[in-house]
């Protein structure tokens, strides 16, 4: 090993004992390509004074597809069950809200293995209306912080409106 | 004719002169069974105070099937487009919307011809979750009404978010 080398190979080794237990070098969670011909479960509008408003403040969407939607009529979810949620500004004004700008687009996959770190959902964010600007720098250890008070339904806060 | 024929006919007669014309003998406009499974275009909130807040006060969403989903891309609609307005109770606390019960389903459906009386579209609102419960009794002409400021995009209020 040069003495250039030891430097870099140490920072990793140091990085890695950190991340890998946060679930950084697991699988990079897709960009839901199509989602917004997903089925829609619900919606919801968070106002300014919210606990959750930073960040999510505005209307969001829950998108889900086949195997979630299978998931939330049965309770099991599928590896590849993917929910969005899908983060507009809500414009107010006129004694209406209506849907702004995209502020980001969450995504929760499950993977049973691949994200067993986090409840065997991996969590990821894109910003606006980009593909790659991503969110989550946590390996998503906040994000499934917060699912956790939904263990009953495998982390899922979202129930399916007929 | 029997005399016990004419007056039920004379009323028929009656009831269709004054009918015709507000197209009330239109096709009736068939309940979107499986609608929750279309693409879902867009979403509002009404409050209490809004021009419209009477009937449509609430969280509403509009899904579109496959048809009108290319009609709102390209402008042009194929008859047997159809826009679904589904019109949820607004919940409103701790600094937010959610979704509650629903208060009805309106239907646009295109019928270039059959509901040419009403700009080539068909319109029916079905009383909460029932299928049979009918909400348009003027076969449309005051949905129409509203819809005429749309003229320029075939009556659609609706544009498509991607």
């Amino acid at each position: 090993m040069t003495r250039t080398q030891f430097p870099f190979l140490a920072s990793a080794a140091l990085a890695a004992l950190v991340a890998v237990p946060l679930g950084v070098f697991a699988e990079p969670v897709a960009y839901p390509e199509g989602y917004r011909h997903w089925h829609h479960a619900k919606s919801m509008v968070i106002h300014d004074g919210h606990p959750l408003a930073d960040p999510f403040a505005g209307i969001h969407h829950i998108y889900v597809n086949d195997p979630a939607l299978e998931g939330l009529q049965t309770g099991r979810y599928a590896d590849g069950s993917v929910f969005v949620f899908d983060l507009l500004e809500a414009d107010a004004g006129d004694e209406a809200i209506t849907e702004g700008e995209r502020k980001l687009v969450g995504v929760m996959v499950k993977g049973a293995e691949t994200y067993r770190e986090t409840g065997g959902w991996g969590f990821e964010g894109f910003a606006g209306d980009s593909r790659d600007q991503r969110l989550v720098s946590d390996g998503g250890q906040g994000c499934f912080a917060c699912h956790q008070s939904q263990a009953d339904s495998d982390y899922v806060f979202t129930r399916w409106r007929p």
